[in-house]
Parts: C-alpha cells; structure tokens; sequence
C-alpha cells in the first residue's frame, strides 16, 4: 500500500460515454518498441483506460486502424509536440517524438479524466517553452529549504533515495509538460557537494535514467567552490587553469558516468554562496568556464541572477536590493556563451504575492533567459493558506517589456521568440515533499499542477488550468467545480489583501516568512524596508529615489516612475505615498488598507464556508486536510489583519472611517 | 595547565609592607582538624599567603600565640558569622561554624590581596541572609539557557562532571559566601529528569560532598512530572496518595545516597511546564507535598512564582503579565510550610534593566520569601554590553515594601528579619560557563562576584563591591581602579539610557534578547508591550488601567498611580504617556528618548577610551577580550539608538530638538 497520493492522475470509473470504443484496440506505428517512453506511455494509457473507462485495450504495433486509437510518428510536428484528430471513429496521436507522444497520451488520459467526449477531438499542440523545469531546493539530510509539505522524497541520511515513489512523481511531473528537474537544493553545502563524485553517482546515475524514462532530464545544483571542498585546487578561480583542470575531469567522470545529466544550476556570489566575484571575475567568467567544459557533452549551465547586497544597513535609503539583478547583470548581455542560460526571479525582490517584474527579464538582448517563479509558498501561505498562483504568473508572461517592436512579452522572451535562441525556458522553485498528498494542503496540487501545465502552454488562462486540475483530482461534479474554481480563482487576492498592501511586501516573521510582523525586515540587513512613518509609507524608486523605475524600457520607465500612472497595486513598491493619498477608488491610502484587510478576513470565511458545503462531494480525507488548513489560514488571516491595521492607525492615528475595531 | 582562570582569587606577589608578619605562624584553636571545610580553608591560605605575602606560613593546631594569626572557635558569634581583630602583633580569626571560619579566612586573603594592612583590622561580620545561593541553568547537554559564556561546567554529553574545575568553582563562590547552590537549569526536561535516579546519584554525591567542603549545600532543580516519567504513577496530582507514596519512596532513595542535598527547586505551572494547576490543585498543594515528604531529611523545597500566562492576546488591554505573580500567590500566604521558600522575582516581569519591585514581595505576610535576580545578562548585555548589575539590586533591596511598622524593606524581608523566619534569602541566575574567564566579558565577572558578597552584607555598597573586585581580579593600580569603578558604576545607567526608556523595557529582538527590535514583542503573545501609538506610549497600570499599582501597599500604591508622583525612571511601566508630556527635567517625553539614546553611545565612546588608556595595566588577555566585548557593545549601542529614535520619530512626526541624525 502505497502511502501517498496520485495527485490528479486518479484513475477511476468515468460517467462519459462513448469514449471506450476508441480505446479497444490502439495501434503505436513508426516508434522503436524498445523505448522506455514508449513503454511507459503505454503502461499509463493501459492503467489509465482499464481504471477509467473499464476497458482493458488490446495494443498492437504497426498496425494501421480504421477505428480506435492510432499513434504514429510525423516528423512534421514539432518537437515535443503533439496533434490529436478524431475522424469516423479512430483517433490519430501523431507526434515526432517520444516525448510528444507520451503528452499527447497524458491529454488523451486529462480528457478521459474529465468526461469528456474524444469524438471530434482535433488538437494540435507543441510547447512555448524549450526548458520546462522544476527546481527542488532538497537538502541531503531530508529536510526542504522553503518546504511545507514534510521531508524530501529525493534524499534521506544523507543518501540518494529512488523508489516507487520516484517513479510516481516522474508521472505527475510528465503528465503537465515538465521535462527538466534538478533535484537539490541551490544552496549546495555538506554531502551536497559530493553528489558529482563516485560516492553518489550510482544513484543519481539510477535516478537520471528513471527521468529519461518519462523525458525529464535531470540537473544537479552546483557548488561553485566544489574544487576546493572535493580535495582540487585550493581556489574556485574561474580563470585559474588548475581549477578548469580540475573541473575538465570531473566533468568527464560525471558525464562518463551519467551521459543523460541535463547539466547544472549554479547559485553563486549570493546569500553567502562563493562566486566569481570572490576572486574579481565576473559572472560571465564564472558561467562560461564551466559551460564551456560542458558543452561537449550536451550540458547546460544555469545561472541564477539572484545576486544583491544581503549585509544592507537600514539607514542606507540610496542601496536598493530591487536593482540588484539588473546592476549585476546587465552589462555583461551577450559575454555569456551559448549554452548558459540566465535564471531570472519574477520580481526584483524575491517571490511576494506583489511585485513589478523584473526588468533584467528582456532588458537583457543577447542571452539566453529562464523566468523563475516559486510555486511552493514561502510568502504565500506556506500551502497552509490557499494561494492559486497561476493568475500571477499569467500575469508575468503577459507583461509587455517594450525590449523589441514585437514579441517583447515575457512570454515571449523566454520561450525564444523574441531573440530566436533555444536555450530558454520557465522553472520554478517546486512545492512537493513527502506528505501524502504531496503538496501539504491538497488545494497547492493546482500549483504542481499547473505551473507545469502553463510551462508547455502559456496560453492557458488560470481558469482553464484550474478547472482541470479539480475535475482530475477532486471531481468532476458541477458544484465542486464551481465552488472550488471560484475559491482558487480569488485566493490569491484574498491573499493579497489580508498580507501587505499594494506591492510594498514584507511585513512578514523574519526567518519563518508566515504569519505578520510588520517592522520584522523594517531595521534589518536585508534591503526589505516600508519605510513607513506618521505621515506615510512606500519606497520611492522614482528617479528622485532608487532609480529603479529607469531600469525599464519607456513606457514602462515613465509609468512606474509618475505616481498618477504607477498601477496603483505596485504604488507603494514604487512611491512614498501619504497615508491621505486619494486612490483611484476614491478611498485614501489608509482607508484602502483597512477595508482590504478586513476584506481578506471575510473572504477567508466565504472560502471556508463554501468549502464546507463540499463535504459529501470529495474524499474524506482531502475534506479533512484542506479544512484543517482553512482553519488556520482563518487565524493567521485575522492575524495579519489585527496587527497591520493597529500598526496603521497607531503610526497614522488616522481612524478607520467605518468604525470597525482596531487594537 | 588549567583552561580557566582564577577569577578573582589570583594570589600574585602584593606590595603592601607588614601583613607578612602576622602569617609566618598560624594556629587553629577548637575546630575539629579532620573536618574538610577546615582543611580546604587552611590549603587556600597556605597558597594564598605563599603566593602574596612569599611567606610558607607554619600551620598548628591548639596552641595559643601571642604574635601571628590565631584561628578560633567562639560559639557566640553568629552563625556563618566571623570576627577579626589584630590586638598587638595578634590577628583573632573567630566564628562559631566552619562556614564562618572559611569567610573570616577569605576575608583577610581578600585584604591582603588588595594590599590592605591587617594592623588595626577590627571586623564583625554575619550573613544578612539565610540562603545565599546561585541558580544555573545549566542543561545536562552541556547547553545553558541564557547562558553567555561558553558551555556547562558541571554537564558534558548528558552525564554529570566532577573535576579540578567544579573545586576552582567552590573556592570563587564560597569566597563570597555563597551557601547554596542549584546545578540544573529550573527547565528540567529529558535526562535531568533522571538526576534523581540511580544513573546519576554517583556523580551527584560526589558533587554534593566536593560543594560541602566549601559549606555549600547542593540544590537540584526537580521535574515536578518526574512520577510520570520516571515510570512512577501517571499522574502528578499532589493530592493523589499513589503520587505521595512515589515521591516518599523517591526522596528516602535520594537521602540515603545524598544525606547532605540541600532539597529541591521547581518551577511549576510556568511556560509550559507541569505543575499542580494541572490537577486543579494549588501551588500550596504541590510546594507542600513535596515539603512535607522531604523534611525529615532536613531538604528545603524552593518554589519558583514566575507564574504567567504566556499565551496572552496581544489586542487583550486588560489582562496585564504585571499582576500575575501577585495574582497567583497572594490569596496562599500562610498556607505554606516551614520548609517551603518562595523564589520571587525583583520586578513583575522578567529581569528588564528597570522594573518596578515585585508587590508580592512583603505582600506575602506569612511566607518564606527569597529574591531571585539575574546576573546572566539575559537582558542587559549578554555579557557582550558592560553592565555592572550591584547598583540595580541595591536598589531593590532598600525598596520600602510598607509591609510593616519597621524593618520593611525587601532587605529586611529576605533576612527574616521582618517576619522573624529563617527559611528565607537571596538567590541569583549566575552568569558563568566554561569560557576560561568564567564570564564571557571580564568585566561580569564583577557580577559574579558581587552578588556574592552583597547577599552577604547587604549593607556593602556597590562602590565598595566594585572596588574589591577591581583591586583583586584586575589591579591595584589607582589609575585602573579609578577607571574600571567608573565604567562598572555607570554601566548600568549607559546601558539604559540606550535601551529602553523609563521602566517600559522589552523592544529586544525575540527569544534571543540580545539588540533592538522595537516592535518584537509588541503583537506576540508573551504580555509585554509598549502600547506605543503617534500620540505617546507605555501602559496604564493605574486604577483605571490593569489596576496592577493597586498591588502594593500605601503610600507606594498611589504613589504609582498618580503620574505625577509615579518615579519617571519607571513612567512608561505604569502610565500611558503622551511623547509632548513634559518630565521634571523640562524636557518633553519624546526628547527624553533622543537625547538618552544619543547620550548612551556617546558614554559607551568614552568608556572605551577610558579603558583604552589602560592597556599596559592590565593582564593582556583581558585587556583583549574587553576590548573585543566593548566594540561589540558599541555597535549594539548604535544599533538600538538607532533603531529607537528612528521607530519614535517615525511614529510621532515629531522632530528632535537638536536635529541630530535620525533615519
């Protein structure tokens, strides 16, 4: 008995009709049998048919049909892709590679799934993104940085783990586009570090071949100073030849070993990380050197941009960590070689529920870029609280970034239209662990969910992918889909409003990142201030302030940099604003926190109220889980609204128009 | 090679003239030669005089001299009590107990280690107080809770440890007349649990009979659950005859092996540990059980009142932490036994650098009270931050409770001398660990020494404590006395000034209590806040507040309640100020706290130039460490000056007079 969950791929009896006459008998042409893919795309649409549709379907090979399910190779297609048509009673999956085949099994199965007819099917699909990854920050220890969902299922003592479950998750992860995983922590230390030597290497070698089985390549997060630590060169010098020496055969060893490893993430010269830049290179030298190394062998280097100042003094109101990415990277656009991909965070700060998007994405215009989003919750209710994320990050793809005449979305960028490279992609910082259910509260499964789903489609809208995501694994009832559509849909401005208020963020418990603490960054080292005082609060990045706002192409620039055309919900990330400040809305500033913030609660208790009415119509225990974690979402909400609106009204002594009570 | 040093007991060459004459021949008269205390007193000044004076003292027994030193039993002098006089070439050492001859001894090392002349010495000294004893929290990991200088001493791995270290340990406290000793942490949980079983009773006894050669009792603190997790009944019910009987059959066990244990310390009912209120009992029911079990033995049972709710409500403006002492203990006075002693702590709240007394002190009227302080620097310094404590508790000890028509001072009470009882006296929360100056910062040492000799003599002034310590463990010089006498005597002081104002303390970073964090308290659930809003801060404790003012006896009780009257150090503690009240010294609350701020780092300035002139006086490994201490503090001082004036301006809008930098 296993003791987790199947996620979304819940393969029970389905009311639809008419779909079992397609699945009697399948026919797979023009693909090598022997191939692992194959095999497991076929063990799933086994499994899935035989559990859904009560049909155990006959399988043959090179066969043409005239009615059932035929799959056939079409070197057309585009990589990845995948077409479906339904003509008189056969459906065709055409694809030009493993990998489209087995996502075109995976929609055949969502379809299933969610009851509806494959008669008249015609879809015809290929990804928006070369690199669909998820980055899992796993600690060999067991414990996940960032992670509310339990224990890691990669590592455990110290040792590679790879199991049933290992297994489980290369189908979930497949079954939504994934096909790029790196499994450690970008904070490489202890035993990390030692996962590219002889002592791990059988096992990430076991593993590494587990993904290629589901087209998932695997990537190892990167100490930049393994030299020194691994007994090479006592220097991490990317210039030095003794530590290209030594990184040339490591690699050898490793690629010998594993020929499939996608390559490597690297966190360098950030958060206490060595770098480049403790030895006066630049980022490009650091990059490069090893990219350079890796490319004989197919490898990529991924390189965060996450570097800034993290030793800030408080008092210091001209360093401004939001123009850290861009000032460190930007001058260098076009030094980094080919097979280095760029890994840029959403926002210029670091994954709150609000932020402007960060201009280095697209103001760089002669390197690869990867957009970076956190789907697991760290500022976002640590998947206690409900949090659909998708609006967000639809709302980051779509954000137009003026870098070129046309295709300057950030959609664009990343996927490689707007510079034609094919060294780009989305990742995100994933939200699993060990729990049963895998993601904590079950309601996060629409993130694993569907930050997979938007990554191999960025046309998607949220509502779409949320709609699939609760038909597959909770029901496919009518009631259950609305209601729950409606509580992920808004969950995320609930969130917003109950939490910190238009785009300022923080305010959150120093260290833990859950629950307020409104001066908790307020005097600290780490360039996350309000800068809240009697008579108002914002930072201003204006081009009297940070100058952060001139890092954007115009319009952008200008926008952000009047407080009149600023969108009002990024006002306070980039303007001081008096607390009097009229909104568009026609409320003051103060009074626009107050009413959010007794809002949110509200909207907590709709959320729950509605979920209650649910309990017949999912599993028990789901129902239990989710309404364990509503319960302290509604605590922690009444928490944040308590102490942000007495902050408030004590700093401001500005009353709340409609009376309610403040402490 | 020792790793510690010997605090103040350093018995280097002296340059007074003429003492040598009184110590080439010693006699003892009266005492009983084989008894430990008279032996390890006669090895101390053996070694001690040889080291001073260059003189091998001849040591006899039972003979009367003429000219040297004779030590002598009188039973008239008090117990622990000692009188010395020099009568023509003569020096009478006379006391009635062994303790009393051990402190007579160490008093005249300590005279001529501060090159004092014995000629004419005419002294007649006894305790102040019953109990003098020193608590650690010490954990059997070796850990120490609020420990800020090193590791436990007496526990490593979970075992108990005896050496050469434990003795060295004895001489420095008993050379100040310490009687009474707690090894582990009032938290006791998993293997100290297990202090009281066979597994440790070896080592205790061992411990128990090295402490007894000095005249210490040893105390342990007791798990109050201890029945239920040492396999006894399940329950902790002091009322339950399955419970008593337990306990009977455990403390017969203890005395067996450890005739000589002093009894027992328990913190019960408080931050989550067990005691009686679980059971719906008292905490007479449960101090008196064990009590009543344990007096046979001669064993005392020390019961702690640091009893609060810790779960508090931060929007909750009438419950008030303050009361809560008072609250749970008053309505009990009487109903505990002769053998029980209450440990009250100085102020209501927890150590702060300003509290108010405790009203529970003399409130009780019939009940064995001792004072608890803190000489870790939990809240003032860490040991990092000079704070020289002795002004601060002579302050507490003079305090006029009006508990009675005389002898109502907390002075008084803790003597017995109000009530006329025994089972009373005056405990501290040490300060040392296994660093090899004991304390962390040299200059703590201060603490632990004058603690000592103030529960002693509580008639000794701070000056004096300061001044022996100075000339014993750093110089007699007149330029270092001079110096380090003024940065002790206004340590304290600096260290409030920029801290926290007038009596509100708190506004320290969370659980680590070490730097600023204005706001860390404020929303939480632990009852300390400052209730600080544009308008002014601090808490209403009035009548028409918390009505905690209404807790001590008149006139102290309106004296607090009424503004006006209400001491300013301690305004904040018991009124809600506007930040425009104008104080007695003319100027308004609000430039009270700038200018105390900037003033406090500009004194640490010059206590750092002041120490810095003494470089070649001192011993060049504490020269260093202080030094290294004092450019910490310096920094902590600007952090909390400020983070406090900034927080306070922010708030008030209300701008400082000078116009000094405020962020």
């Amino acid at each position: 008995m296993k003791n987790w969950t199947q996620g979304w791929l819940v393969y029970g009896p389905k009311k639809v009709s008419g779909n079992d006459k397609f699945v009697e008998k399948i026919s797979v042409l023009g693909f090598d049998k022997e191939s692992i893919i194959l095999q497991n795309a076929i063990n799933e649409l086994d499994n899935g048919i035989t559990g859904m549709l009560s049909v155990k379907p006959e399988i043959v090979f090179d066969e043409q049909l005239t009615k059932g399910l035929c799959i056939t190779k079409n070197k057309e297609i585009a990589a990845e892709g995948y077409d479906i048509e339904e003509k008189e009673g056969l459906v065709t999956l055409s694809a030009s590679d493993e990998n489209g085949l087995l996502y075109g099994m995976f929609e055949l199965l969502r379809r299933i799934s969610m009851e509806k007819p494959l008669t008249g099917i015609k879809v015809s699909e290929k990804p928006s993104n070369p690199f669909r990854m998820y980055n899992h920050w796993d600690n060999m220890d067991g414990s996940i940085e960032r992670g509310y969902s339990g224990k890691s299922f990669f590592f455990e003592n110290e040792e590679v783990v790879v199991n049933e479950r290992t297994k489980d998750y290369c189908r979930l992860i497949a079954s939504v586009g994934i096909n790029a995983v790196v499994i450690n922590n970008v904070n490489v230390v202890g035993p990390a570090t030692h996962l590219i030597t002889e002592r791990y290497m059988d096992k990430v070698k076991k593993m590494t071949d587990l993904f290629a089985g589901y087209g998932i390549k695997l990537f190892l997060s990167l100490n930049f100073a393994a030299a020194i630590e691994l007994g090479g060169p006592n220097s991490a010098d990317p210039l030095d030849s003794e530590v290209i020496n030594w990184w040339e055969q490591k690699i050898a060893e490793v690629y010998a070993k594993i020929p499939n490893l996608g390559g490597f993430l690297v966190k360098a010269d950030s958060e206490g990380r060595p770098g480049p830049f403790t030895y006066g290179r630049t980022q490009a030298d650091g990059a490069n050197m090893l990219a350079d190394i890796i490319k004989p062998y197919g490898g990529i280097i991924i390189w965060r941009c996450f570097v800034y100042n993290c030793q800030q003094d408080w008092r210091d109101y001209k360093t401004d960590r939001a123009r850290a990415a861009y000032d460190n990277f930007i001058q260098m656009d076009g030094d980094y070689h080919d097979n280095v991909i760029l890994q840029i965070k959403n926002g210029p700060m670091d994954f709150q529920v609000r932020e402007p998007i960060s201009p280095l994405l697209g103001g760089l215009k002669k390197t690869n870029q990867m957009l970076e989003v956190q789907v697991a919750q760290e500022y976002t209710g640590h998947q206690i609280d409900v949090c659909y994320l998708i609006p967000m990050f639809k709302e980051i793809l779509s954000f137009k970034t003026y870098c070129a005449e046309e295709n300057d979305t950030i959609a664009d960028v990343i996927s490689g239209r707007t510079l034609g490279n094919k060294n780009t992609g989305f990742a995100a910082v994933v939200n699993t662990g060990n729990d049963k259910n895998w993601t904590g509260n079950d309601l996060a499964g629409a993130n694993f969910y569907g930050f997979g789903r938007l990554a191999y489609n960025t046309n998607l809208t949220a509502e779409k992918i949320a709609e699939e995501w609760i038909r597959q694994a909770l029901s496919n009832d009518v009631e259950v889909v609305e209601k729950v559509l409606k509580i992920l849909m808004e969950s995320r401005t609930t969130y917003e409003k109950y939490t910190t208020p238009l785009g300022i963020g923080w305010m959150v418990t120093p260290h833990v990142h859950y629950g307020p603490s409104v001066d908790g960054y307020e005097y600290s080292r780490w360039g996350t201030y309000h800068r809240a005082d009697h008579l108002g609060m914002g930072v201003d990045r204006t081009d009297k302030g940070t100058g952060y706002a001139q890092q954007y192409y115009e319009p952008n620039a200008s926008m952000y940099n009047n407080m009149e055309t600023c969108p009002e919900e990024l006002l306070l990330f980039f303007h001081h604003v008096p607390y009097t400040y009229t909104l568009k809305s026609g409320k003051t500033l103060i009074q626009h926190i107050y009413d959010t913030h007794f809002e949110g609660v509200e909207e907590v208790e709709t959320m729950i109220a509605s979920w209650a009415t649910l309990k017949d119509k999912v599993d028990e225990e789901i129902f239990a889980v989710v309404t364990e974690r509503f319960n302290r979402q509604l605590l922690n909400a009444r928490e944040w609204r308590d102490q942000v609106n007495t902050y408030f009204y004590r700093k401001s002594g500005i009353a709340d128009e409609k009376g309610r009570k403040i402490y």
